[in-house]
């Protein structure tokens, strides 16, 4: 895991093992940060709950983040970048932005389905880093013609809505468990991608998950 | 306007003249709110923040809603149901899902581009009223083979997911004069609708807008 705010903010006297005990530190907020914002969303709560929920003190807090709004968002976008970066990871090779974007979807959502938690708080929350990833494949495919919309704008939208749509309802416990292979069918839909890219991307075995990854590092 | 909530509430000792009072009150509050939970979002405000906004007692406050999460819902489901019924009455005489879901999102999106508060209300706090209204007509076109889904959940996804993220862009007044009409485009393209329909529902001139009918009510 990285932590980038905290290489931001130590200075050079800092001893390595220093660095590390605060890098763990910030790691252990951002993820007691990760459950919290789920449970009560990105107003309502104040420091001290996040204070109780990573059992640290005020102070270790402060050291860390200025707010609850800069944690919100250092939460948010740590926890999307990872998983995106993690998926672009293991598309490494796959070629074509239908098969890419097929693919990577069907990972994104197998993720929010084995976590539900974390689903929960990306909904809400709804800041998210890594994003540029998958938007990146959107406009490879409108520029060569695979995909075609009025405009990269309301095709990037369109991205986004689905998934937070698709989120909240995983989140919720409701969806079958073909939700997520459904919503990214109907998506590259929407893109006016031809069938036989469709059932391609539909028939793709995923690569490395999500789940097997995480152990393995 | 309506006050679900009033009629609830009163009973038969009360003149009509205190009852047409309550009302009024209660309206005031709810569009109070508006702009409360707008500015703030659903979790953060208070009692008194309504309470200064409206104009009125906590007494007052507490005769027409129970608690702030009462009152948020009250207030997005009487916005969203008021907006999607009177664009729902605009669509009479309008035949095939193709070209009533298209007028209507149409429509919808110029209400959102016209009121800047309101889209970024709804956006934010997310509880709709009268989503019946749209999600009829994607499942007359499903079931009449106008429009193709996996299944009419992720259809129904597809489009409330579309049409948050499209008020999130508009509210942040970053959106083009023809951003609405795109994503509509798009959402229609999403369900595999011909090019024909499409095109119909493009060009067709849009029935007495909100604006004109807020004024002449």
């Amino acid at each position: 895991m990285k932590a980038a705010h905290t290489t931001r903010r130590r200075g050079d006297h800092r001893t390595r093992v220093g660095r590390e005990r605060s890098a763990r530190t910030e790691t252990r907020i951002l993820e007691a940060a990760l459950g919290v914002f789920a449970n009560m969303g990105p107003d309502a709560p104040k420091i001290d709950d996040f204070v109780q929920a990573a059992g640290i003190s005020r102070g270790t807090f402060y050291n860390h983040f200025e707010s609850v709004e800069e944690l919100l968002i250092a939460t948010s976008e740590w926890t999307t970048r990872e998983t995106i970066e993690s998926i672009d990871a293991a598309l490494e090779g796959l070629e074509g932005p239908a098969l890419r974007l097929g693919v990577g979807l069907r990972l994104f959502f197998a993720k929010a389905q084995s976590d539900p938690v974390w689903c929960r708080f990306v909904a809400r929350v709804w800041k998210i880093g890594g994003d540029e990833l998958p938007t990146r494949d959107v406009a490879d495919g409108l520029r060569n013609g695979v995909f075609r919309a009025p405009s990269a704008e309301v095709a990037r939208d369109l991205l986004f809505g689905a998934i937070r749509q698709a989120l909240l309802h995983i989140g919720s416990g409701k969806a079958a468990s073909n939700y997520g292979t459904q919503m990214t069918e109907l998506y590259l839909q929407a893109l006016g991608t031809d069938a036989r890219r469709i059932s391609a991307a539909m028939k793709h075995e995923l690569p490395l998950e999500e789940e097997e990854k995480e152990t393995s590092s």
